[in-house]
């Protein structure tokens, strides 16, 4: 729609963020948005059936005291540490807006998770992009130059490489004047979490969510852990913003999944185990996978344009996407689904394949 | 706190809104944030319980078209004209960003909803205030003269004070270019909604919230009515700040509460019948009373101080809400509770009057 005379100056310009489809369609094997195939956990679900009562006519705590206490104890952390929102994309806006808006540009990937940009250009942040490697890495000696603050994605999106935590300080030491932002959506499925250096790094913030991982993506709860004073800047923003962007059974059924471990574990580990069953037949099925340690793959056949096969698995009732950019057009993100949901998909790409 | 050097500009300058105390403190009369005394509908908390289940994994539908159309079944309006957020809050911060932010200041009542000039500060946007009359009374023609916007609580907060629709109207005429916003989150105690004025202007934006007629404070869901062409704004901003905003659970229950009329006109009129009642016991013990059409009443007794009554309301385990600034210190703004809360408020005050 075009503009319109009554928008603020500078919303004709902005683009937002297109997310993954949702089709209401049933029996897709939906593999598009990186939703974990399992489960919450069964002890979640309990305690948002036991928060479903009439304290729902009350306001829930704007500080989602019980929630943050959780997450800390789950990383070993103070819950001073953590900052709760309504999603880890709600918590990175904020951050955007409270911490990375300087005179210089903040620097972020080339290839990374397409929002970023968008936050950008919605506060007005003066941005670089920065070329990852024709293999996709990100080399962290890149980053050592004036800006006003760093992103990345650890494990990128939507290549899934990981930086180890020692590159994570390399970054950390040649940046102490700006704020590095971690976002750490995909960490639990194999990366090493950044978390630890936080006590060190005043300039350290760390994003999490419990969409993925926690297999919590309807919920919307995310966070951020730093230093009480970096974290001050996002309370300062979300205060401004909307007190309470938490429901009543969102704080219940996140801390409770934060405390099912076992749960966690358990689901986490299939979901690394069929990654690498995954990676591996698409290799024998001659695509170039690039090494994941999130829960996706991100795949480019030897001959077949991704746009292509990107259609012809949607025709088969498979949704994984495509990101239409020059460096990217020929890969497929695809995200692990359960062993039989990859095994369809693997069937289903060595029938396409197989013709002409 | 104070500031930060890795904090963006103009951080350390903003003040987040101040919402009402929520203490964990059980046996306590809260009439301090204008929550609904009764119970949300029987029918929400059964669509969340059906809603609680291993879906949960996936992400809401980012449009909440099914919210979106009960909310415009219920007030007679097609889809299109309803935008859906996490609370109106959040709705209002995106109206603040989108279509309040130009050159010219904004215009909204110098005593009204606290947190327009947190938005105002968080996003850099002009704004003037325009006193009420002697009597908190609002005066449209005040509203006659160039702005970038207009802003105004209907019934306005924390007065309680409505204007009649035709008052909308020519507010409206008077403001062609720019977006009038009516903020109607108390709409539904007894002022009428300037919904049906939105076919015929379109700089007319009207918000609502399930948080207080709906018993959902806890739940975090509310709404925009504007033509399609204001609306985008809204979604261009909310498309690059969190794509899903509200949850499954916030979506079923929303949904089933907006289904269920009979719940919402049963309690409402109670609300209605009391604030009637507390009313006239208030001004029988020297208060003066504005004619309020919200769940709340604003009164200001003909002696007391309105900070002294507040801490001695509370040593009585009974909260209400007091607004340190000129010209309302003399006021407390007491929620409608239940009429047995509100004869325990009635007791308490008789109480404390009978004393020197």
């Amino acid at each position: 729609m075009d503009s319109n005379k009554f928008w603020s100056d500078g919303v004709d310009a902005i683009q937002p963020y297109v997310p993954g489809e949702q089709p209401a369609i049933a029996g897709l094997v939906k593999l598009n948005t990186n939703e974990n195939p399992f489960p919450p956990s069964p002890a979640a679900l309990a305690a948002i059936r036991a928060a479903t009562n009439e304290d729902l006519r009350l306001y829930p705590d704007p500080d989602s005291t019980r929630l943050r206490q959780a997450f800390a104890q789950a990383h070993g952390i103070a819950p001073e540490f953590v900052f709760a929102g309504n999603s880890s994309d709600e918590v990175l806006a904020h951050a955007f807006l409270g911490l990375l808006k300087h005179e210089r540009p903040i620097l972020f990937p080339d290839i990374t998770y397409s929002f970023y940009p968008v936050y950008c250009r919605l506060y007005g942040i003066a941005f670089e992009t920065v070329p990852l490697d024709a293999e996709f890495g990100l080399r962290v000696a890149d980053y050592a130059r004036p800006n006003g603050g760093v992103v990345l994605p650890n494990p990128n999106a939507p290549t899934g490489r990981a930086l180890a935590r020692a590159e994570i300080r390399q970054l950390l030491e040649a940046n102490r004047d700006s704020v590095v932002l971690v976002d750490e959506a995909y960490v639990d499925f194999g990366a090493e979490s950044a978390i630890p250096l936080v006590a060190e790094f005043p300039n350290l913030l760390v994003t999490h969510t419990l969409s993925k991982s926690r297999s919590l993506a309807g919920l919307r709860v995310g966070f951020a852990v730093g230093q009480p004073a970096l974290l001050q800047a996002l309370e300062r923003v979300k205060g401004s913003f909307n007190s309470y962007p938490l429901d009543r059974l969102a704080i219940a059924g996140g801390t409770a999944a934060l405390q099912d471990q076992a749960h966690f574990e358990h689901t986490r580990q299939q979901v690394i185990a069929t990654r690498e069953w995954l990676a591996a037949q698409l290799e024998r099925l001659d695509f170039d996978v690039i090494p994941s340690q999130a829960n996706f793959v991100f795949a480019a056949h030897a001959s077949r344009a991704g746009a292509e096969l990107l259609r012809q698995l949607r025709e088969r009732r498979i949704l994984v996407r495509h990101f239409a950019t020059p460096r990217t057009e020929h890969f497929l993100r695809i995200t692990i689904g359960t062993r039989a949901q990859c095994e369809q998909l693997v069937t289903a790409l060595e029938e396409l394949l197989a013709q002409p």
